[in-house]
Protein backbone atom coordinates (compact mmCIF):
# COMPACT_ATOMS: atom_id res chain seq x y z
CA UNK A 1 0.00 0.00 0.00
CA UNK A 2 1.29 3.56 -0.88
CA UNK A 3 0.16 6.23 2.06
CA UNK A 4 -0.89 9.38 1.20
CA UNK A 5 0.08 12.25 3.32
CA UNK A 6 -3.25 12.76 5.15
CA UNK A 7 -2.90 9.01 6.18
CA UNK A 8 0.73 9.11 7.38
CA UNK A 9 0.04 12.31 9.38
CA UNK A 10 -2.90 10.03 11.06
CA UNK A 11 -0.47 6.96 11.21
CA UNK A 12 2.80 8.77 12.35
CA UNK A 13 1.06 10.90 15.20
CA UNK A 14 -0.28 7.17 16.78
CA UNK A 15 3.40 5.65 16.29
CA UNK A 16 4.69 8.46 18.48
CA UNK A 17 2.10 8.63 21.11
CA UNK A 18 2.85 5.23 21.72
CA UNK A 19 6.82 5.75 21.50
CA UNK A 20 7.70 9.02 23.64
CA UNK A 21 11.07 9.91 23.99
CA UNK A 22 12.28 6.95 22.25
CA UNK A 23 14.67 8.08 18.90
CA UNK A 24 12.97 7.14 15.76
CA UNK A 25 14.76 7.41 12.25
CA UNK A 26 13.62 8.95 9.53
CA UNK A 27 14.31 5.71 7.73
CA UNK A 28 11.96 3.63 10.16
CA UNK A 29 9.45 5.85 8.49
CA UNK A 30 10.52 6.25 4.83
CA UNK A 31 10.39 2.62 4.34
CA UNK A 32 6.93 2.35 6.81
CA UNK A 33 5.04 4.41 4.19
CA UNK A 34 7.51 3.62 1.43
CA UNK A 35 8.15 7.16 0.68
CA UNK A 36 11.18 9.19 0.52
CA UNK A 37 13.09 11.02 3.09
CA UNK A 38 11.91 14.31 2.10
CA UNK A 39 8.40 13.71 2.35
CA UNK A 40 8.84 11.96 5.60
CA UNK A 41 10.78 16.11 6.77
CA UNK A 42 7.49 17.56 5.47
CA UNK A 43 5.05 15.26 7.60
CA UNK A 44 6.97 15.58 10.54
CA UNK A 45 7.24 19.52 10.16
CA UNK A 46 3.32 19.23 10.38
CA UNK A 47 3.37 17.18 13.32
CA UNK A 48 6.06 19.07 14.96
CA UNK A 49 3.84 22.21 14.58
CA UNK A 50 0.23 20.83 15.41
CA UNK A 51 2.36 19.85 19.13
CA UNK A 52 3.47 23.02 19.44
CA UNK A 53 0.37 24.21 18.68
CA UNK A 54 -1.81 22.23 21.09
CA UNK A 55 0.98 22.60 23.66
CA UNK A 56 0.96 18.64 23.69
CA UNK A 57 3.90 17.47 22.85
CA UNK A 58 7.57 18.32 21.71
CA UNK A 59 9.52 16.84 18.34
CA UNK A 60 12.90 17.36 18.78
CA UNK A 61 14.79 16.36 15.82
CA UNK A 62 18.28 14.72 16.35
CA UNK A 63 20.55 15.53 12.90
CA UNK A 64 23.31 13.44 11.53
CA UNK A 65 23.28 9.14 10.42
CA UNK A 66 21.99 8.07 13.91
CA UNK A 67 19.19 10.90 14.47
CA UNK A 68 15.78 11.00 14.09
CA UNK A 69 12.67 12.34 15.82
CA UNK A 70 12.01 12.03 19.69
CA UNK A 71 8.25 12.81 20.58
CA UNK A 72 8.50 14.67 24.18
CA UNK A 73 4.68 14.50 25.33
CA UNK A 74 4.63 17.93 27.74
CA UNK A 75 1.83 19.89 29.24
CA UNK A 76 1.17 23.94 29.24
CA UNK A 77 0.95 25.61 32.35
CA UNK A 78 -2.70 26.39 31.46
CA UNK A 79 -3.44 22.60 31.11
CA UNK A 80 -1.67 21.69 34.61
CA UNK A 81 -3.93 24.52 36.13
CA UNK A 82 -6.67 22.85 34.92
CA UNK A 83 -5.27 19.37 36.35
CA UNK A 84 -4.85 20.52 39.76
CA UNK A 85 -8.16 22.31 39.91
CA UNK A 86 -9.55 19.03 38.82
CA UNK A 87 -7.97 17.58 41.57
CA UNK A 88 -8.96 20.26 44.46
CA UNK A 89 -12.33 20.10 43.18
CA UNK A 90 -12.46 16.33 43.41
CA UNK A 91 -10.55 16.09 47.33
CA UNK A 92 -12.75 19.07 48.99
CA UNK A 93 -15.48 17.13 48.77
CA UNK A 94 -16.80 16.48 52.28
CA UNK A 95 -17.62 12.74 52.31
CA UNK A 96 -13.74 12.48 51.93
CA UNK A 97 -12.97 12.56 54.78
CA UNK A 98 -12.39 9.51 57.20
CA UNK A 99 -12.31 8.95 60.82
CA UNK A 100 -8.66 10.60 61.76
CA UNK A 101 -8.44 13.14 59.42
CA UNK A 102 -7.72 11.03 56.57
CA UNK A 103 -8.99 11.60 53.11
CA UNK A 104 -10.58 8.87 50.71
CA UNK A 105 -8.44 9.49 47.60
CA UNK A 106 -8.45 5.88 46.30
CA UNK A 107 -11.08 6.46 43.74
CA UNK A 108 -9.27 8.86 42.27
CA UNK A 109 -6.10 6.35 42.22
CA UNK A 110 -8.21 4.35 40.24
CA UNK A 111 -9.29 6.78 37.29
CA UNK A 112 -7.30 5.99 34.30
CA UNK A 113 -7.79 9.11 32.87
CA UNK A 114 -6.92 11.54 35.47
CA UNK A 115 -4.12 8.95 36.22
CA UNK A 116 -2.72 9.89 32.54
CA UNK A 117 -3.33 13.39 32.74
CA UNK A 118 -1.15 13.35 36.12
CA UNK A 119 1.73 11.49 35.06
CA UNK A 120 1.53 13.59 31.86
CA UNK A 121 2.26 17.17 34.44
CA UNK A 122 5.14 14.78 36.19
CA UNK A 123 6.58 13.74 32.59
CA UNK A 124 6.50 17.08 31.07
CA UNK A 125 7.75 18.49 34.69
CA UNK A 126 11.17 15.94 34.58
CA UNK A 127 11.12 15.71 30.72
CA UNK A 128 14.87 17.58 30.78
CA UNK A 129 16.13 15.52 33.60
CA UNK A 130 18.20 11.97 32.91
CA UNK A 131 15.94 9.51 34.20
CA UNK A 132 16.13 5.80 34.24
CA UNK A 133 13.47 4.60 36.27
CA UNK A 134 10.61 5.63 38.59
CA UNK A 135 10.31 4.64 41.75
CA UNK A 136 7.10 4.03 44.15
CA UNK A 137 6.07 1.86 47.31
CA UNK A 138 3.10 -0.04 47.17
CA UNK A 139 -0.01 0.17 46.72
CA UNK A 140 -1.38 3.80 46.25
CA UNK A 141 1.69 4.94 44.16
CA UNK A 142 1.75 2.68 41.66
CA UNK A 143 -0.84 3.76 39.22
CA UNK A 144 0.78 7.79 39.56
CA UNK A 145 4.60 5.57 38.50
CA UNK A 146 3.20 3.86 35.56
CA UNK A 147 1.43 6.68 34.25
CA UNK A 148 4.41 9.30 34.83
CA UNK A 149 7.01 6.06 33.27
CA UNK A 150 5.01 5.38 30.23
CA UNK A 151 5.21 9.08 29.19
CA UNK A 152 9.12 9.36 29.83
CA UNK A 153 9.68 5.61 28.50
CA UNK A 154 11.31 3.90 31.67
CA UNK A 155 10.83 1.49 33.89
CA UNK A 156 9.12 1.52 37.02
CA UNK A 157 10.39 0.02 40.29
CA UNK A 158 8.04 -1.07 43.30
CA UNK A 159 9.30 -1.13 46.93
CA UNK A 160 7.18 -3.26 49.33
CA UNK A 161 6.60 -3.09 53.10
CA UNK A 162 7.25 -6.98 52.74
CA UNK A 163 9.38 -9.11 50.84
CA UNK A 164 7.88 -11.95 48.59
CA UNK A 165 8.76 -15.18 47.61
CA UNK A 166 8.55 -14.31 44.02
CA UNK A 167 10.68 -10.91 44.43
CA UNK A 168 14.29 -13.10 44.47
CA UNK A 169 16.63 -11.79 47.09
CA UNK A 170 16.16 -8.19 48.37
CA UNK A 171 17.46 -5.36 50.03
CA UNK A 172 15.63 -4.58 53.19
CA UNK A 173 16.22 -1.00 55.11
CA UNK A 174 15.04 0.54 57.84
CA UNK A 175 13.29 3.77 58.13
CA UNK A 176 11.44 6.00 60.50
CA UNK A 177 7.81 6.71 59.22
CA UNK A 178 7.23 10.47 59.70
CA UNK A 179 4.30 11.55 61.97
CA UNK A 180 3.88 8.40 64.20
CA UNK A 181 7.77 8.15 64.44
CA UNK A 182 7.61 4.53 63.81
CA UNK A 183 10.46 2.36 63.01
CA UNK A 184 9.11 0.29 59.73
CA UNK A 185 10.81 -1.41 56.45
CA UNK A 186 10.94 -1.17 53.01
CA UNK A 187 12.50 -3.96 50.97
CA UNK A 188 13.25 -4.02 47.26
CA UNK A 189 14.25 -6.43 44.59
CA UNK A 190 17.89 -6.55 44.20
CA UNK A 191 17.19 -7.34 40.68
CA UNK A 192 15.34 -3.68 40.46
CA UNK A 193 18.23 -1.50 39.66
CA UNK A 194 21.74 -1.07 38.67
CA UNK A 195 24.45 0.99 40.34
CA UNK A 196 24.23 4.46 38.81
CA UNK A 197 20.88 4.95 37.67
CA UNK A 198 18.83 7.85 37.98
CA UNK A 199 15.43 7.81 39.38
CA UNK A 200 12.36 9.41 40.12
CA UNK A 201 10.52 8.74 43.52
CA UNK A 202 6.85 9.53 43.46
CA UNK A 203 3.80 9.02 45.79
CA UNK A 204 0.52 9.77 46.13
CA UNK A 205 0.66 11.88 49.23
CA UNK A 206 3.62 13.14 51.46
CA UNK A 207 3.32 15.05 54.76
CA UNK A 208 6.04 14.98 56.67
CA UNK A 209 8.31 13.10 54.15
CA UNK A 210 8.96 9.33 56.19
CA UNK A 211 8.31 7.23 53.27
CA UNK A 212 9.93 8.96 50.62
CA UNK A 213 13.18 9.53 52.92
CA UNK A 214 13.29 5.89 53.09
CA UNK A 215 13.13 5.46 49.11
CA UNK A 216 15.84 7.85 49.23
CA UNK A 217 17.84 5.54 51.68
CA UNK A 218 17.05 2.59 49.33
CA UNK A 219 18.33 4.54 46.57
CA UNK A 220 22.08 4.99 48.77
CA UNK A 221 21.75 0.92 49.30
CA UNK A 222 21.57 0.54 45.53
CA UNK A 223 24.20 3.31 44.84
CA UNK A 224 21.97 5.11 42.80
CA UNK A 225 21.25 9.05 42.10
CA UNK A 226 17.93 10.54 42.99
CA UNK A 227 16.74 12.54 40.00
CA UNK A 228 13.32 14.33 41.33
CA UNK A 229 10.20 13.64 43.66
CA UNK A 230 6.65 14.12 42.31
CA UNK A 231 3.97 14.47 45.01
CA UNK A 232 0.30 13.92 44.20
CA UNK A 233 -0.67 15.64 47.27
CA UNK A 234 1.58 17.59 49.88
CA UNK A 235 -0.22 18.15 53.88
CA UNK A 236 0.55 21.10 55.67
CA UNK A 237 2.10 20.01 59.41
CA UNK A 238 3.78 21.64 62.06
CA UNK A 239 7.49 20.60 62.73
CA UNK A 240 9.77 19.40 60.71
CA UNK A 241 9.69 18.74 56.97
CA UNK A 242 12.25 15.67 56.01
CA UNK A 243 12.48 16.23 52.84
CA UNK A 244 12.99 19.34 50.65
CA UNK A 245 13.57 19.06 46.95
CA UNK A 246 10.37 17.65 45.55
CA UNK A 247 7.34 18.88 43.23
CA UNK A 248 3.66 18.57 44.14
CA UNK A 249 0.37 19.16 42.67
CA UNK A 250 -1.51 19.44 45.61
CA UNK A 251 -0.93 20.93 49.04
CA UNK A 252 -3.71 19.95 51.35
CA UNK A 253 -3.85 22.62 54.43
CA UNK A 254 -6.52 21.46 56.80
CA UNK A 255 -8.94 19.17 57.56
CA UNK A 256 -11.60 20.01 59.75
CA UNK A 257 -14.03 16.88 60.62
CA UNK A 258 -16.04 19.18 62.74
CA UNK A 259 -16.80 21.55 60.31
CA UNK A 260 -16.18 18.84 57.49
CA UNK A 261 -13.91 21.67 55.32
CA UNK A 262 -10.93 20.80 53.54
CA UNK A 263 -8.54 23.13 52.69
CA UNK A 264 -6.55 22.80 49.36
CA UNK A 265 -4.23 25.03 47.30
CA UNK A 266 -1.98 24.54 44.32
CA UNK A 267 1.14 22.74 45.34
CA UNK A 268 4.73 24.22 44.71
CA UNK A 269 4.77 22.79 40.89
CA UNK A 270 3.75 26.53 39.27
CA UNK A 271 6.21 28.08 41.65
CA UNK A 272 8.94 25.28 41.24
CA UNK A 273 8.00 23.56 37.61
CA UNK A 274 7.13 25.19 34.53
CA UNK A 275 7.65 25.20 30.94
CA UNK A 276 9.94 23.38 28.89
CA UNK A 277 11.39 24.35 25.36
CA UNK A 278 13.33 22.40 22.65
CA UNK A 279 16.71 24.01 24.10
CA UNK A 280 16.34 22.27 27.80
CA UNK A 281 16.24 18.53 26.75
CA UNK A 282 19.09 16.39 26.66
CA UNK A 283 19.02 14.36 23.35
CA UNK B 1 -6.52 30.23 14.44
CA UNK B 2 -8.09 28.11 11.30
CA UNK B 3 -6.81 24.89 10.99
CA UNK B 4 -5.83 23.32 8.18
CA UNK B 5 -7.11 19.70 7.22
CA UNK B 6 -3.43 18.30 7.76
CA UNK B 7 -3.14 19.72 11.57
CA UNK B 8 -6.53 19.22 12.22
CA UNK B 9 -6.00 15.28 11.25
CA UNK B 10 -2.92 15.01 13.44
CA UNK B 11 -4.64 16.61 16.65
CA UNK B 12 -7.89 14.40 16.04
CA UNK B 13 -5.87 11.78 16.12
CA UNK B 14 -4.37 12.73 19.45
CA UNK B 15 -7.62 13.80 21.25
CA UNK B 16 -8.66 10.43 20.45
CA UNK B 17 -6.35 8.37 21.63
CA UNK B 18 -6.32 9.82 24.80
CA UNK B 19 -10.29 9.26 24.59
CA UNK B 20 -11.10 6.19 24.01
CA UNK B 21 -14.28 4.43 24.15
CA UNK B 22 -15.59 8.13 25.00
CA UNK B 23 -18.64 9.12 22.77
CA UNK B 24 -17.45 12.68 20.69
CA UNK B 25 -20.00 14.83 19.00
CA UNK B 26 -18.98 15.72 15.79
CA UNK B 27 -19.77 19.51 17.02
CA UNK B 28 -17.22 19.40 19.33
CA UNK B 29 -14.25 18.83 17.11
CA UNK B 30 -16.38 21.69 14.43
CA UNK B 31 -16.19 24.00 17.47
CA UNK B 32 -12.64 23.62 18.30
CA UNK B 33 -11.06 23.43 14.73
CA UNK B 34 -13.51 26.31 13.55
CA UNK B 35 -14.13 24.01 10.58
CA UNK B 36 -17.28 22.79 8.85
CA UNK B 37 -19.72 19.73 10.14
CA UNK B 38 -18.68 18.19 6.51
CA UNK B 39 -15.39 19.03 6.63
CA UNK B 40 -15.14 16.93 10.12
CA UNK B 41 -16.84 14.17 8.76
CA UNK B 42 -14.12 13.88 5.52
CA UNK B 43 -10.91 14.26 8.59
CA UNK B 44 -13.24 11.30 10.57
CA UNK B 45 -13.10 9.01 7.89
CA UNK B 46 -9.51 9.50 6.50
CA UNK B 47 -8.35 8.98 10.14
CA UNK B 48 -11.48 5.79 10.39
CA UNK B 49 -9.83 4.25 7.23
CA UNK B 50 -6.11 4.50 8.46
CA UNK B 51 -6.82 3.16 12.16
CA UNK B 52 -8.30 0.09 10.24
CA UNK B 53 -5.59 -0.04 7.91
CA UNK B 54 -3.10 -0.56 10.44
CA UNK B 55 -5.66 -2.28 12.51
CA UNK B 56 -4.94 -0.28 15.20
CA UNK B 57 -8.61 0.58 15.76
CA UNK B 58 -12.18 1.30 15.30
CA UNK B 59 -13.75 4.60 14.69
CA UNK B 60 -17.47 4.17 15.66
CA UNK B 61 -20.08 6.64 14.27
CA UNK B 62 -23.05 7.25 16.38
CA UNK B 63 -25.75 8.75 14.47
CA UNK B 64 -28.66 11.43 15.59
CA UNK B 65 -28.31 14.57 17.49
CA UNK B 66 -26.69 12.68 20.44
CA UNK B 67 -24.36 11.22 17.87
CA UNK B 68 -20.75 11.80 17.36
CA UNK B 69 -17.29 9.46 16.80
CA UNK B 70 -15.88 6.71 19.55
CA UNK B 71 -12.81 5.35 19.17
CA UNK B 72 -12.47 1.58 20.12
CA UNK B 73 -8.85 0.49 20.04
CA UNK B 74 -8.13 -2.79 18.69
CA UNK B 75 -5.03 -4.53 18.22
CA UNK B 76 -4.90 -7.15 15.22
CA UNK B 77 -4.60 -11.41 15.83
CA UNK B 78 -1.06 -11.10 14.55
CA UNK B 79 -0.16 -8.03 16.76
CA UNK B 80 -1.36 -9.71 19.64
CA UNK B 81 0.70 -12.54 18.46
CA UNK B 82 3.84 -10.42 18.38
CA UNK B 83 3.40 -9.22 22.40
CA UNK B 84 2.69 -13.00 23.26
CA UNK B 85 6.10 -14.20 21.45
CA UNK B 86 8.10 -11.16 23.38
CA UNK B 87 6.36 -12.15 26.49
CA UNK B 88 7.23 -15.94 25.65
CA UNK B 89 10.96 -14.94 25.11
CA UNK B 90 11.36 -12.81 28.40
CA UNK B 91 9.79 -15.49 30.58
CA UNK B 92 11.80 -18.37 28.77
CA UNK B 93 15.06 -17.18 30.62
CA UNK B 94 16.90 -19.04 33.14
CA UNK B 95 17.65 -16.05 35.17
CA UNK B 96 14.06 -15.43 35.92
CA UNK B 97 13.89 -19.32 37.91
CA UNK B 98 13.46 -18.75 41.84
CA UNK B 99 13.95 -20.97 44.27
CA UNK B 100 10.80 -23.06 44.93
CA UNK B 101 10.05 -23.40 40.89
CA UNK B 102 8.44 -19.55 40.96
CA UNK B 103 9.11 -17.22 37.76
CA UNK B 104 10.47 -13.50 38.44
CA UNK B 105 8.53 -11.57 36.23
CA UNK B 106 8.10 -8.00 38.43
CA UNK B 107 10.64 -6.25 35.41
CA UNK B 108 7.90 -7.18 32.73
CA UNK B 109 4.91 -5.87 34.92
CA UNK B 110 7.59 -2.32 35.44
CA UNK B 111 7.44 -1.96 31.86
CA UNK B 112 4.99 0.77 30.51
CA UNK B 113 5.74 -0.22 27.10
CA UNK B 114 4.70 -4.01 27.64
CA UNK B 115 2.43 -3.31 29.91
CA UNK B 116 0.76 -0.93 27.86
CA UNK B 117 0.61 -3.37 24.90
CA UNK B 118 -0.61 -5.82 26.75
CA UNK B 119 -3.39 -3.50 28.10
CA UNK B 120 -4.41 -3.44 24.56
CA UNK B 121 -4.80 -7.10 24.25
CA UNK B 122 -7.28 -7.43 26.89
CA UNK B 123 -8.92 -4.05 25.84
CA UNK B 124 -9.30 -5.25 22.38
CA UNK B 125 -10.54 -8.35 23.15
CA UNK B 126 -13.00 -7.41 25.83
CA UNK B 127 -13.92 -3.86 23.62
CA UNK B 128 -17.75 -5.52 23.46
CA UNK B 129 -18.51 -6.17 26.56
CA UNK B 130 -20.44 -3.33 28.91
CA UNK B 131 -17.31 -3.19 30.97
CA UNK B 132 -17.80 -0.67 33.96
CA UNK B 133 -14.26 -1.80 36.44
CA UNK B 134 -11.91 -3.52 36.49
CA UNK B 135 -11.00 -5.14 39.52
CA UNK B 136 -7.01 -6.92 40.64
CA UNK B 137 -5.63 -8.17 43.44
CA UNK B 138 -2.55 -5.96 44.99
CA UNK B 139 0.27 -5.58 44.38
CA UNK B 140 1.25 -7.01 40.88
CA UNK B 141 -1.66 -7.02 38.84
CA UNK B 142 -2.16 -3.30 39.21
CA UNK B 143 -0.55 -2.20 36.11
CA UNK B 144 -2.24 -4.53 33.90
CA UNK B 145 -5.78 -3.60 35.25
CA UNK B 146 -4.31 0.30 34.76
CA UNK B 147 -3.64 -0.37 31.04
CA UNK B 148 -6.38 -2.25 30.31
CA UNK B 149 -8.66 0.43 32.18
CA UNK B 150 -6.86 3.37 29.93
CA UNK B 151 -7.86 1.70 26.90
CA UNK B 152 -11.29 1.14 28.40
CA UNK B 153 -11.78 4.59 29.44
CA UNK B 154 -13.36 2.29 33.05
CA UNK B 155 -12.15 2.86 36.64
CA UNK B 156 -9.72 0.71 38.68
CA UNK B 157 -10.58 -0.84 42.00
CA UNK B 158 -7.93 -2.86 43.77
CA UNK B 159 -8.76 -5.27 46.56
CA UNK B 160 -5.95 -5.70 49.33
CA UNK B 161 -4.98 -8.51 51.97
CA UNK B 162 -5.14 -6.26 54.95
CA UNK B 163 -7.45 -3.21 55.83
CA UNK B 164 -5.88 0.38 55.66
CA UNK B 165 -7.30 3.54 57.78
CA UNK B 166 -7.33 5.24 54.15
CA UNK B 167 -9.93 2.81 52.80
CA UNK B 168 -12.86 3.52 55.31
CA UNK B 169 -15.05 0.56 56.03
CA UNK B 170 -14.28 -2.40 53.63
CA UNK B 171 -15.83 -5.44 53.24
CA UNK B 172 -14.05 -8.63 53.57
CA UNK B 173 -13.70 -11.98 52.53
CA UNK B 174 -12.28 -15.31 53.18
CA UNK B 175 -11.14 -17.93 50.12
CA UNK B 176 -9.09 -20.47 49.99
CA UNK B 177 -6.08 -19.93 48.09
CA UNK B 178 -5.67 -22.49 45.40
CA UNK B 179 -2.28 -24.70 45.64
CA UNK B 180 -1.53 -24.09 49.14
CA UNK B 181 -5.43 -24.80 50.25
CA UNK B 182 -4.96 -21.79 53.20
CA UNK B 183 -7.91 -19.88 54.60
CA UNK B 184 -6.60 -15.94 53.54
CA UNK B 185 -8.41 -12.83 53.47
CA UNK B 186 -9.73 -10.29 50.82
CA UNK B 187 -10.68 -6.94 51.15
CA UNK B 188 -12.06 -3.98 49.26
CA UNK B 189 -13.58 -0.38 50.20
CA UNK B 190 -17.31 -0.30 50.31
CA UNK B 191 -16.68 2.88 48.10
CA UNK B 192 -15.30 1.03 45.46
CA UNK B 193 -18.11 -0.30 43.22
CA UNK B 194 -22.07 0.28 42.95
CA UNK B 195 -24.27 -2.69 43.04
CA UNK B 196 -25.30 -4.28 39.35
CA UNK B 197 -21.50 -3.35 37.99
CA UNK B 198 -20.04 -5.33 35.38
CA UNK B 199 -16.44 -6.16 36.26
CA UNK B 200 -13.79 -7.56 34.22
CA UNK B 201 -11.40 -9.29 36.87
CA UNK B 202 -7.45 -9.34 35.82
CA UNK B 203 -4.10 -10.69 37.29
CA UNK B 204 -0.87 -11.29 36.51
CA UNK B 205 -0.84 -14.99 37.42
CA UNK B 206 -3.21 -17.74 37.78
CA UNK B 207 -2.31 -21.48 39.02
CA UNK B 208 -5.37 -22.88 40.70
CA UNK B 209 -7.42 -19.66 40.55
CA UNK B 210 -8.24 -19.33 44.32
CA UNK B 211 -7.40 -15.75 44.28
CA UNK B 212 -9.47 -14.76 41.46
CA UNK B 213 -11.99 -16.95 42.91
CA UNK B 214 -11.85 -14.55 46.06
CA UNK B 215 -12.37 -11.83 43.64
CA UNK B 216 -15.49 -13.45 42.43
CA UNK B 217 -17.08 -13.56 45.95
CA UNK B 218 -16.15 -9.99 46.41
CA UNK B 219 -18.26 -9.36 43.40
CA UNK B 220 -21.07 -11.30 44.80
CA UNK B 221 -20.96 -9.82 48.12
CA UNK B 222 -21.08 -5.91 46.08
CA UNK B 223 -24.23 -7.57 44.09
CA UNK B 224 -22.04 -7.19 40.74
CA UNK B 225 -21.41 -8.95 37.84
CA UNK B 226 -18.50 -10.87 36.15
CA UNK B 227 -17.99 -9.36 32.53
CA UNK B 228 -14.62 -11.45 32.41
CA UNK B 229 -11.21 -12.59 33.84
CA UNK B 230 -7.99 -11.54 31.82
CA UNK B 231 -4.74 -13.00 32.99
CA UNK B 232 -1.41 -12.46 32.08
CA UNK B 233 0.03 -15.90 32.71
CA UNK B 234 -1.85 -18.92 33.40
CA UNK B 235 -0.02 -22.30 34.92
CA UNK B 236 -1.00 -25.54 34.19
CA UNK B 237 -1.41 -28.07 36.99
CA UNK B 238 -2.24 -31.20 38.33
CA UNK B 239 -6.12 -31.36 39.74
CA UNK B 240 -8.62 -28.95 39.74
CA UNK B 241 -8.75 -25.93 37.88
CA UNK B 242 -11.30 -23.36 40.00
CA UNK B 243 -11.76 -20.91 37.16
CA UNK B 244 -13.00 -21.72 33.82
CA UNK B 245 -14.10 -18.87 31.64
CA UNK B 246 -10.74 -16.99 31.24
CA UNK B 247 -8.43 -15.34 28.83
CA UNK B 248 -4.79 -16.08 29.14
CA UNK B 249 -1.62 -14.44 27.08
CA UNK B 250 0.66 -16.61 27.74
CA UNK B 251 0.82 -20.56 29.07
CA UNK B 252 3.31 -21.77 31.76
CA UNK B 253 3.59 -25.82 31.40
CA UNK B 254 6.73 -26.65 33.13
CA UNK B 255 9.32 -25.08 34.86
CA UNK B 256 12.37 -27.33 35.69
CA UNK B 257 14.96 -25.96 38.22
CA UNK B 258 17.66 -28.35 37.59
CA UNK B 259 17.75 -28.07 33.66
CA UNK B 260 16.74 -24.23 33.88
CA UNK B 261 13.88 -24.95 31.50
CA UNK B 262 10.61 -22.96 31.42
CA UNK B 263 8.54 -24.57 28.35
CA UNK B 264 5.96 -21.89 28.03
CA UNK B 265 3.26 -21.71 25.20
CA UNK B 266 0.77 -18.84 23.95
CA UNK B 267 -2.49 -18.93 26.51
CA UNK B 268 -5.73 -19.71 25.11
CA UNK B 269 -6.61 -16.05 23.44
CA UNK B 270 -5.81 -17.53 20.06
CA UNK B 271 -8.41 -19.85 20.71
CA UNK B 272 -11.32 -18.07 22.55
CA UNK B 273 -10.43 -13.89 22.16
CA UNK B 274 -10.12 -12.98 18.05
CA UNK B 275 -11.17 -9.67 16.13
CA UNK B 276 -13.55 -7.43 16.34
CA UNK B 277 -15.35 -5.45 13.65
CA UNK B 278 -17.42 -2.64 14.23
CA UNK B 279 -20.76 -4.68 13.77
CA UNK B 280 -20.06 -6.14 17.20
CA UNK B 281 -19.57 -3.22 19.19
CA UNK B 282 -22.07 -1.93 21.80
CA UNK B 283 -22.85 1.52 21.29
Amino acid sequence: MKWKRSERLVDMTQFLMEHPHKLIPLTFFASLYESAKSSISEDLTIVKETFEERGSGLLVTVPGAAGGVKFIPTMTDADVKVVAEELMEQLSKAERLLPGGYLYMTDLLGSPALMNKVGKVFASAFADEKIDAIMTVATKGIPIAHAIARHLNVPVVVVRRDSKVTEGPTVSINYVSGSARRIQTMVLSKRSMEKGQRVLITDDFMKVGGTINGMKSLLEEFNCELAGIAVLVEAEHEGEQLVEDYLSLVKLHEVNEKSGTIALTEGNYFVKGGSLDESSINN
